[in-house]
């Protein structure tokens, strides 16, 4: 199949090129470096049947123009801001990287009768909640405007599918972490203890317990639901059923780093900042029947990420 | 308090407005004057706590000015496209006049400390369903761009809330009849019937069954739930446990003009159009342990509705 990737040059969607190149996939990656990099598809820039654009998505005549070009017949919407703090003090910034690009993807699919859209979703679209997360339950009031972004998303793609027949997969990422991640909490860990090893910032209080997702198992999930199901709509939440502490991490990081005596200071408070969720779980009944499980546990994905990151980004 | 209502020259906006102000408050009409019609408000021009400005609020900048003039106690989010066949065929129609006015709303409201933001969303937001609509179920999957609009819109005003301390009431609304209606069911039927009065085309095959509200109802129930709750965010169904089908519609609007021997022609097929939901029920539990019950009946409030469109737009 001919496949559109944007956000192709991040950190998800890297891998996943990875896995749909492996999978013999013809792919076209866009992506505008504003947060991707061109080292994470570099190995793939010689392939005849991989091709780089750079691009950014709301440059809609450019875009457009690129379906004229090629006959998609899948995109994998991954471009988005997926720096979660820029976007609570810079509102426009997820409206236009994260809902406006999947706006124009639409709209640029509508026009060119390309039926089939897989959507990097999140958690994020539940907000916050006492119970474990299920894909059919409400309400859905996110809490940050990366969240609320999303769910913009999530309801457009929603009404394109009812309008015009297309078939939309709805992923709802957890935290994820690993190999190019150029974000989050085990990233900035690494930094601030690159820049001062006797002491770590943790933001909250460090109680914040989430489950963190090794990437390759996300982008093995992604596919194995895309391959396996044909709904109009196919909404899932991808996860791994443990959770690991934000100050376990601190400890994994300190520990990997071979870093002795850090003294952790706090800033307090449940979370690590407005818009936050401090703890959720997912119900994964809905893929787990399916057939998919996560091969790494969350903290096993959480220590791999770190050695991960420590090798790659070595000074 | 000071009100500022958006859409306030529109169907709902102006009883909405006619309600405010019979509880003594102070309020801002605005309105672009592309939907709403400067007669539906006439009667307030004169009043010293009354003022209407003409403007659109994707004029951020003259939006953002009135929020410096009048330190508002709370907005009445109103201003939509309201065409929802339209919206259909135009996408960035409901994009703008319904997601986008209210972003900017909420980023005015943010910026000039305004913390009350109550809004006019719909059942639209819930998409198809067999049963029921709860407010707290999911899945949230809208068919039509409208819905998607909305949905969207809500996803900000919770993030907001979040964020900004901000306090919102979201009210889904039903189909909802009456004086001053400018489009609808049964506006369409009135004014084919006038082109020709032995012939009236019926959208879809008749069969669609929805609860009609009755404009004064809607209001009332706005209100009650507006002075009695204060969550974070109050989300509320407004609607009636009884239904009208579109052919009964028809023969309540036939009667009523004083017609006979009518022959109904049928597009066919179970619905309107794409993106129109064929029957939905709202559960009602949250609202009427609230104590708030409609007055009219659905059939009734049809009725009514038909009654008042002869009578104020009689030829």
């Amino acid at each position: 199949m001919k496949i559109l990737v944007t956000g192709g040059a991040g950190f998800i969607g890297s891998h996943l090129i990875d896995a749909l190149c492996a999978k013999g996939h013809h792919v076209v990656c866009v992506d505008d470096l504003s947060l991707g990099r061109i080292e994470h598809i570099a190995h793939h820039l010689k392939s005849t049947t991989f091709e780089f654009i750079q691009l950014n998505i709301l440059d809609e005549s450019r875009f457009d123009a690129l379906f004229s070009e090629h006959r998609f017949d899948c995109v994998f919407h991954m471009a988005a801001n997926s720096d979660i703090q820029e976007g609570a003090t810079q509102l426009r910034v997820d409206l236009e990287k994260t809902f406006m690009t999947t706006f124009i993807t639409l709209n640029c699919m509508q026009r060119h009768g390309v039926q089939h859209i897989a959507f990097a979703s999140s958690s994020a679209v539940y907000g916050e909640r006492s119970t474990p997360l299920r894909e059919d339950s409400g309400p859905l009031q996110p809490i940050s405007f990366y969240g609320a972004a999303k769910l913009a998303a999530e309801a457009y793609i929603s009404a394109f599918c009812e309008n015009f027949d297309m078939r939309a997969w709805i992923f709802r990422f957890p935290n994820v972490v690993g190999e190019r991640a150029t974000h989050g909490v085990i990233f900035d860990f690494i930094q601030r203890l690159r820049e001062n090893p006797h002491e770590l910032l943790i933001l909250g209080d460090g109680s914040q317990e989430k489950p963190y997702l090794y990437v390759k198992d996300l982008v093995s999930a992604m596919l194995f639901v895309w391959e396996r199901t044909s709904e109009k709509i196919n909404c899932y939440n991808i996860g791994v059923s443990t959770t690991t502490r934000v100050s376990k991490i601190a400890d994994i990081v300190v520990e990997e780093m071979g870093l002795q005596n850090v003294q952790y200071r706090y800033t307090g408070g449940d979370r690590g900042w407005k818009g936050d969720v401090p703890w959720f779980l997912y119900d994964l009944h809905k893929i787990t029947e399916l057939g998919w499980t996560a091969q790494m546990t969350s903290d096993d994905a959480v220590r791999h990420a770190v050695r991960a990151l420590l090798g790659t980004y070595r000074e």
